[in-house]
């Protein structure tokens, strides 16, 4: 029967792993969620991190390959996979797994790399494997985060991508510069989002960059016209537009859609900026990591 | 004789107090620097930290009046001084000097206000001063700090300025972000900079703007193309090089000249990063606080 586990996938990041049991068809019966990212795995023993996780499912499918995407790829990880180079489709991915000796089968995605127009190279870990987790991967996809990425893909090939520090600069500007003194809340203000959207998205001629508009989010706290309470969707609102405003000077031209790829209320939050510039946004299906994995996986040929 | 007393000039910010005494001519004769900026003036008593530091200078030269410049006549600061709006003249800002009840004649300089391309305000507490304390005001200045400012001024008067969070951002981004971790070191690399400069200054079509190039600070240390000790001036280079760019952007041409006041190595950093853009860079004066207070002095008749 297609419930039968064929694979248990693992998204395995810096601050958390994120284990599924899944079966031939892609479909995910069981999962589980431990704060055991790769800095918090305790004296680095990712076998045992493993183990402890997973072994139930191991105990009851004996010989179940496992396929684990992400930063545990990495230099800080469990063994580093080196990247494969832009275009990067799925058989290149399949051809390249690392195999680690984990007292199961055991192998990690490589995560992709590329040079952008100025020269300077880009990564990324894990999110390769949620992009052939979409139905239709060929199109722009952006997966927000800490370090967002916008990622083309032509013939189910990724042909370049591109990182973003929106998260991480929101956070580090919204805790740690003044921009934070005159916030009074960090609940979600639809208006205030909205308005920082439009003011970091708009046509920079003639009007400064970001390193100006940031200075907004002071000013219009200064003169009450953005109410304290709204001043951290104003400024996350400010970056998200900003982001949006450089992926599509990078794409070269605006795309019609974009699959957004991302924990639910962030992805809203990116539908809504994108609608805001009349790009439609199509939100991926849940667990695109489980499924990219079980793509990979048949294309290694691990699960029939 | 011209090196006679004849003002006591005041550029008290949010972190310091610094104290000028002035002769007629706008020479500086004497200097006292404190730690008493608005934030640290114990129990707000502003008319005693005042006297604390140049009493002696009042005592050895009675009646001489005091004329103060920055954050001091902010909300938070000593009384509120209501901001001149642009297009902002000597005679506009001698004309609503706020008198404060010190104990002696003690006037405050009020700041100047803008509303930029996008409707949003803009201001400033000091700079004014500054400005005019240069030897011919008309042109473009630059302020380079925390906040730094670019300032356009025609017909002595200041028709325009904007505000960009670069220093700021530079701290956050190195002391909070991931962007830090494989910084070694923090003192100045000419070459790291230079290369900063040039990326973040870079014409952005088709090659994301800020956002995407703060992550480049850390793809490049981590594929070693810029070492860990130049990281540091890397990401200075790199924000200072899009300040540059966003503020030719925002005065439509870019300047043959612009005046740089600032602490010397940073009015240093800021004439390279410039003069690697065709933009010659004229070093203020020091004590450019001093000499537009005098100016201003003069102007209401403060100072014969």
């Amino acid at each position: 029967m297609s419930t039968q586990p064929a694979l248990v996938a693992l998204d395995w990041g810096t601050t958390s792993l994120r284990a599924y049991l899944v079966a031939r068809d892609g479909a995910v019966t069981n999962r589980i969620e431990r704060p055991l990212g790769i800095l918090n795995v305790p004296q680095g023993d990712f076998a045992r991190a493993f183990r402890d996780c997973v072994g139930p499912w191991l105990a009851a499918h004996p010989g179940l390959p496992a396929l684990a995407s992400g930063m545990i790829g990495s230099r800080q990880g469990w063994r580093e996979a080196a990247y494969v180079a832009c275009p990067a489709g799925i058989d290149a991915l399949a051809g390249a797994l690392l195999e680690v000796d984990a007292g199961a089968e055991f192998r990690i995605v490589p995560g992709v790399s590329v040079v952008d127009g100025d020269g300077v190279p880009d990564v990324m870990r894990g999110e390769e494997t949620q992009i052939f987790g979409l139905d239709a991967a060929d199109g722009v996809a952006v997966l927000p985060g800490t370090h967002s990425k916008w990622v083309l893909v032509e013939g189910g090939r990724i042909t370049r991508f591109a990182t973003f520090m929106t998260g991480e600069a929101f956070a580090a500007m919204s805790g740690h510069t003044i921009l934070g003194r005159l916030m009074t809340g960090t609940g979600h203000d639809e208006d205030g989002f909205a308005r920082g959207v439009a003011h970091g998205g708009r046509d920079a001629a003639g009007r400064g960059g970001l390193l100006h508009r940031l200075f907004g989010a002071r000013t219009l706290g200064l003169f009450e016209r953005v109410p304290g309470h709204a001043l951290h969707s104003y400024l996350s609102g400010l970056l998200i537009g900003a982001e949006i405003a450089e992926a599509r000077a990078w794409l070269g031209r605006p795309p019609a859609e974009v699959a957004v790829i991302g924990a639910p209320a962030l992805a809203r939050s990116y539908a809504a900026a994108l609608g805001a510039g009349g790009i439609t946004a199509r939100i991926a299906p849940a667990d695109a990591a489980a499924r990219g994995a079980c793509a990979i996986a048949r294309r290694a040929g691990l699960v029939a």
